[in-house]
């Protein structure tokens, strides 16, 4: 089988590929999906309830970059949704990331923006030289603030506590000196109105693009003449793990149909301190969807083999290193997106990078 | 490419065929799709208002094959429904098929079971040699129930009046001479619960099925090895239309969300002698769904591209002949389903014929 470009991955940097690549009609496009669906990680379907989810966990979308924005919505409408998370802290629901508001509830305060600056400072506990996550947060925000909101979380996200974790883990700790309770303070924040699964379908809706699924390309690899690969699948796969396999944090999902209208007060509620889950998501507060029920999804941050956040430390970074190097040298295949370039990626910068990838194909 | 089985059409035909060699763990099967998703005309989805509706127009699963209904039910659930179908006629709703209810709310009677069947009998209308629809709706029922419910809604479905209308088009009026209004009494009535992509979903979900969508299998056939293809497409198209195009009645679809609970009393209103449309479906009826908004569907038959309805009259199905012969003396390609087979089948039938096809092959 012939095509011009052999696509591997459905997520949404192959889509965006294949969208842009078939606007030049004599291009043949074959995608080749090993899931049984395309759109990545940003997949959604409806339960039983008939109660629109995301299938691997929640995506809001957000970005300051026009062009970005203008692209996707071409291919859907938007519902204009404001991201706003809570954490479960004390026994109370106080907005995160850390605001004026947070701060003011969890310690019954009524601090001026300007207070909560000296408060703040105040907080700090300095640390150095700076060797682990725990030191940044305890440099950043001080004892209290790093235990009740970020020691147990980023124990839960990694399996190992801030203390045993790179410094990159924990980069900073966001404040926000004002009321903004937003979780995101994009210029354009939204939810396609269909899903984003209606949204993926349309980016491909072009009789040049011919779409594979359920499929391995290791599978097909062989029967397929192609000009020009684009891999989107993990890097150390594309080349049979010879380096050793890179570490991927997973997620266990686990969802809960209520026979109730609401079942919490904000989208997302994290729980940092309680439980073994690290936050639950409500999905009807995240589409608009009006229903009777509501279906929440837990996420059990595990090892495994399903791979969702490539591990930010620097032993890792090395190891991908060694695949990038080889990467760079192939001449007719371009590794892009989370897993072909082992970095976790917000969807408008998968969707800008193919975009700028795609304009330096057509130079080229 | 080379695979042990290669399937063309992703509707339940060729999804069952799947499905059953696929337990065979060394069969090798590709389906490849024109479509963009599986499902053929059974195909569902929700909109942007998150009601699920039929694509292709209402689909009701009825069965009386305990086993067709077992073997389906290894995929899905089911939402036990019972459909029925009300006929505005004379400014009035009344339930079709045409029992004991209809005729003494048409006539405002009080009819008994025994007095609907003199009733009938005196409305029957002698016509001799039967040569038209018309002449075996006249024979069957009489002018008035004829011209009420039949007449106008034939003409709409196939263009063309029933006086012009081969006899094999309306071959029986089913009358019903008790209180029983649902539109079909067999044993098991049923929609898969979280929808029939769902349930297609599930029937290919093995790791020895590759699916291509998006694709119409004459662009890849050249590059694909098989050993026995399986074809569910139109079996004109299979020989490039050699002896001629053979005619199919298609059906435009006419979506409309309302702002309210219910639309209409019925999840189908049959509309014979009003409007240009023929029924209005409201999905929620059908599949259950809790909602504050409805989305409803004008079915407006029609020619066109998109094969629906194969005619069911003699000059075509001697044009099918033509083509059966040559497909009967192919070695390595079954025809099976709907557009394979030149007749407007059920869904329960195609999942049973698929299911002895398969039975003959593994004896083969």
């Amino acid at each position: 089988m012939k095509v011009n470009y052999l696509i591997v991955g459905a997520g949404l940097t192959g889509l965006t590929f294949a969208n842009l690549l078939a606007q030049n009609e004599n291009n043949k496009i074959l995608i080749i999906e090993k899931r049984h669906h395309i759109g990545g990680n940003a997949y959604d379907s409806y339960n039983a309830n008939h109660i629109l989810i995301h299938n691997y966990g929640p995506h809001i979308f957000h970005t300051n970059n026009q062009k970005i924005w203008d692209y996707l919505s071409q291919f859907t409408e938007w519902y204009d949704y404001q991201h706003r998370v809570l954490s479960f802290v004390d026994g109370q629901f106080i907005p995160m990331p850390i605001t004026l508001e947070t701060i003011n509830q969890l310690y019954n305060t009524n601090l001026s923006q300007f207070e909560m600056v000296d408060f703040i400072e105040s907080q700090k506990e300095r640390v150095a030289p700076i060797k682990s996550s725990e030191d940044v947060a305890l440099n950043n925000a001080g004892r209290d603030i790093y235990e009740k909101f970020f020691m147990n979380y980023t124990t839960k996200q990694w399996g190992v506590p801030p203390s045993e974790l790179d410094p990159a883990v924990i980069s900073r700790i966001p404040f926000r000196y004002n009321r903004d309770t937003r979780y995101f303070t994009d210029r354009y924040q939204g939810i396609p109105k269909a899903g984003y699964s209606k949204m993926c379908e349309q980016m491909i809706d072009r009789p040049n693009i011919k779409v594979m699924l359920n499929t391995d390309y290791k599978e097909v690899n062989d029967a397929i003449v192609y000009d020009k690969m684009i891999y989107t699948g993990p890097i150390d796969y594309y080349y049979d793990n010879q380096f050793g396999k890179l570490k991927y944090r997973s997620v266990r999902f686990e969802m809960e149909d209520h026979d109730c209208e609401s079942f919490q007060n904000a989208a997302v509620v994290n729980y940092p301190n309680d439980y073994d889950y690290t936050r639950i998501t409500e999905y009807k507060k995240i589409t608009g969807q009006q229903s009777r029920k509501t279906t929440i999804m837990k996420e059990f941050p595990c090892d495994g083999d399903d791979p969702f956040y490539p591990f930010p430390t620097k032993e890792w970074q090395e190891l991908y290193l060694l695949y990038k190097e080889k990467a760079d040298a192939e001449k007719n295949v371009i590794f892009a997106g989370r897993l072909a370039e082992y970095r976790y990626y917000n969807m408008d910068v998968v969707v800008d990078q193919a975009m700028r990838f795609f304009e330096k194909l057509s130079v080229d």
